[in-house]
């Protein structure tokens, strides 16, 4: 218990370095939570697709091993560095600060920090993010936000994926929701797929609106949506 | 490191014991891993229909909290207690060996120990069972094996579940099994759907057979299918 109380305020010691760096930088990072396989890279590479344009974006990405995600990350132009955390089931604070330092992404970017697939581990582990965005897919169920508490509560933006999958699921949507409001009763909520594109304005909007105000220190109600 | 080593030694030193306590009550301990969401609870209830009418069956269930899987199981009919691990991302062969003195199965019990949905920590834990049996889903994507190898290594059996969906997905079923086989050529691999009942006499199958020769210490050709 003392060891764990120990790394976990070395952790977060380094999150404080990291938020004064991505402060200093501009950069809006965004830590993407959620079980292996709900799409997290998926939603990504369309997520870059729609803002790489006219927003700066990097990609940090954890996995216990492979840099597969970095390459399809890569393959859409943006800049993707690769963490692989070996026996490890999360990112930390200091392995995020560091890829940060070498990234150097430019002034203003959107720093997606896409962490290892695992429901427990990341909930513990702050990495100076802005926003802590948990991924639940529809076939997973609607049990998960009870059974994952952790994860729920230290979350920001719930958004739920896959949901062109729902005609050919028995999900109740309403019942997933619920769950995740009363574990987290301020949680944002958003449903997309990155296959039909559905929600995409809903989540890039979030983000547009959020880098608005980490720059500025202020957003319009409109960009909020 | 030096902890880490400690600490797995003693699971270890438990597992044994766990080993010696299944041999000696017949008990056919499988435990099943997974991602959460990947289907581990559905499937273990269908199978549990299946077996239930000539087979002792009994489960031990582990989540991060909540009863809600273990309530699921005894509406089937069959004993089953929830092990809540709280912060902790799996079972451990202590807290395993505890719950099964609790639930104290009928001699020649299948006992399904359900492990915290998590393809990582997991890994590292051997409960005494005589197989692991990893669960991926369709929907989860092809490349899970080669990003957590750890799990796949260890398992003896992994169900591809959730096939039903196939129809709706891009799912590359081959590069699945290819990407399993490279981690470990020798694991055995069956597709199932507990929706719709597809592969699971080939799984229940299995069980049947893994009974028998832990029983009798032999199984014949045709058993093992």
């Amino acid at each position: 218990m003392k060891i764990e109380q120990d790394l976990l305020a070395k952790n977060d010691a380094y999150a404080d370095d990291n938020r004064i760096a991505f402060n200093m930088t501009g950069a809006l990072a965004l830590n993407l939570v959620s079980s292996p396989g709900s799409g997290k890279t998926t939603l990504l590479v369309e997520t870059i697709k729609r803002l790489q344009s006219d927003l700066p974006v990097a990609v940090i990405e954890g996995d216990q091993q492979t840099s597969m995600d970095a390459e399809h990350i890569r393959a859409t132009g943006a800049p993707a560095l690769q963490i692989n955390t070996g026996k490890g089931c999360h990112l930390d604070a200091h392995m995020t600060g560091h890829a940060f330092e070498q990234l150097r992404p430019a002034f203003g970017s959107v720093l997606f920090i896409e962490n290892v697939g695992n429901l427990v581990c990341p909930a513990m582990f702050d990495l100076g993010e802005e926003h802590r965005v948990v991924l639940l897919s529809v076939t997973e169920g609607e049990d998960k936000p009870l059974k994952y508490p952790d994860m729920i509560r230290s979350s920001h933006l719930l958004l739920i994926t896959k949901v062109d999958l729902l005609p050919h699921l028995d999900f109740d949507m309403d019942a997933l929701i619920s769950n995740a409001r009363k574990i987290n009763p301020g949680i944002k909520i958003l449903k997309v797929s990155a296959k039909t594109g559905e929600g995409m304005d809903g989540w890039t909007g979030f983000i547009r609106a959020a880098r608005t105000l980490a720059l500025t220190g202020c957003a319009t109600a409109e960009e909020w949506g």
